[in-house]
């Protein structure tokens, strides 16, 4: 009992890493717990629309994971350029570091679903990098482009950056994005 | 599409909803979106203490949804006396509006979920509730007491809302929190 109540414990640091985007209507930034949460609510709700079958359930486990690393790394913005390898490296070792917390069992499985989502290669994990890439475009275009206003992020960086993922694991929502990111780059809502 | 991207960005404000625990090492108060994803978080790793056979993923996704409806209400601390009814149909109007912006299903999905974890009547619903009590007990046993303190709560209300709940969801979990909530006392981590 006191491993898995140490692990919760260290879990409540994700609360404290904050991302690029604002909820809408807060000043504050958003952090990665509440967004991983948000991501879990979008997977369950668009499954209908996964570009292949999918096990809803370990779509949601792995959102609910996958941003554990962050702990020790922080949060990166999708569009950075370079450094992911180091980056990856990091995480993992953080993960490793994080999971190794809990009995073996229950670690194994929370770094196994981890690793599922990094390697991106089940009908599983490429929803979940879909519905992953799609939130925080969703709240720039509810927020007449915060993030990319407030880091300089280029139309053309933001698709180049999201149509593959988002296409391959929920066409659907690829076809929703594409449309609204073209009326958002005649709005102007991109920096750079 | 468009249905679905309504409903996520309403679930947006659950990040402003904020409850009496501060994340560890935060000024700021803990909100009810990251809330959420700890406690899915702890049910996954608490599992096998349940007190009977459970099905994870349904826990979890209770768990996710069951705090939706303060997005119309507000959040109230559980040691609130008093104004239960009246809230908790303000709380059912709220969750049938909100996933009322869902396509028929998933929202039906989602209430049935809501109105599981409610009833508290499956092992599910028993064990979600264990957790969802369990959780700001456990912020503040690593935090002085800090909610306790600051709302006069006593040593004996604590236990007089979470002794039932938890022994029955986690019976392991009740054994471990009784003894630090003893210890808590001595060090009078409780207001009142
Ligand atoms: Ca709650």
């Amino acid at each position: 009992m006191q491993q898995i109540i140490g692990f919760v414990l260290e879990l409540d640091k994700l609360k404290g890493v904050t991302r690029k985007t604002r909820p809408l209507g807060l000043e504050r930034y958003e952090n990665s717990a509440e967004h991983s949460w948000q991501i879990a609510m979008l997977a369950s709700s668009l499954a209908p629309h996964a570009g292949a079958p999918v096990n809803i359930d370990r779509v949601v486990r792995m959102l609910l994971v996958h941003d554990i690393g962050e702990i020790d790394t922080g949060d990166t913005m999708v569009y950075t350029e370079g450094g992911w390898e180091e980056r990856k490296a990091a995480e993992l070792a953080a993960v490793k570091r994080i999971f190794g917390l809990l009995p073996e069992p229950q670690g194994a499985a929370f770094l196994a679903l981890w690793q599922e989502f990094e390697h991106g290669e089940t009908p599983e994990a490429r929803f979940a990098h879909a519905v992953d890439r799609a939130m925080p475009v969703l709240l720039n275009l509810a927020n007449a482009g915060q993030s990319w206003r407030e880091n300089g992020v280029s139309h053309e960086r933001v698709v180049r950056r999201i149509a593959q993922p988002i296409r391959e694991g929920c066409p659907a929502l690829w076809a929703y994005l594409e449309a609204r990111l073209e009326e958002a780059r005649q709005k102007g809502w991109f920096g750079a």
